[in-house]
């Protein structure tokens, strides 16, 4: 396993382990990690605290993101894929997109290049909880 | 002067006065103001508190967006464009777009109507900030 996406993942169990949607993500430059977090849609009543943009938000003023890598357990969906399109993020590692295909074309139609490592653990986590949460998986992508 | 334009003015000027970015928005919804904010990069070291994005924040979880309209006094960017597309915004009015131009295209292309009330005060605060902070502003864009 990559190691900067069992963070990503790690953040996400810690999301759900809280009541919340598990999703994660991490910021890392120059092979250090600058930034984590999970979705905190439920833990903070916070619409916008998808798990990239608690990332984002943790990582702070960093200033270029360049040089940057972003991981997330599951394709950004266009809110997060925006900031990505942004701040000029040109590397996105996500754990995978059969349960949400996301924005993908969106980042790679403005030059980010996307990777999908496909892991079933992630699906299988995401699988679990919008089968257990279809409302609130809902609410949370705007559905 | 649109009242709940002149709300989010009042908001980017609260903004501006507390050392940040005058960018103020407002979320309307059966003409009632649900939430409403300005940037916060500066005064919460958080490069993800765009205007629109402290907006929806405050609103916090208010269920369907479809009947809402996104009031900006900037055109938004992609962060903010993102955050309008998925989560199914279908009305923007925003202040100005000449001193920057946005993602008027993409929200769009999504099938959002895009009102530009192309007002001078928005125009001149902009261009007054961008001329004494133009480093801050391109950290806020992404630049």
């Amino acid at each position: 396993m990559d190691e900067f996406m069992q963070v990503a993942i790690d953040e996400a169990r810690s999301g759900l382990n809280s009541g919340g949607i598990p999703i994660g993500s991490v910021l890392v430059r120059d092979d250090l990690i600058i930034g984590k977090g999970h979705n905190l849609r439920v833990q903070q009543d916070d619409p916008m605290a998808h798990a990239e943009i608690s990332c984002l938000r943790d990582a702070g003023r960093v200033g270029s993101y360049r040089d940057s890598i972003l991981y997330s357990t599951l394709m950004p969906c266009y809110l997060c894929a925006g900031a990505v399109v942004q701040f000029g993020i040109k590397k996105v590692i996500v754990g995978e997109s059969r349960t949400f295909s996301g924005a993908r074309e969106f980042m790679e139609s403005h030059g980010v290049e996307v990777v999908d490592l496909d892991l079933d653990e992630c699906v299988a986590m995401m699988d679990d909880f919008i089968s257990k949460e279809p409302e609130l998986w809902n609410e949370d992508i705007g559905k």
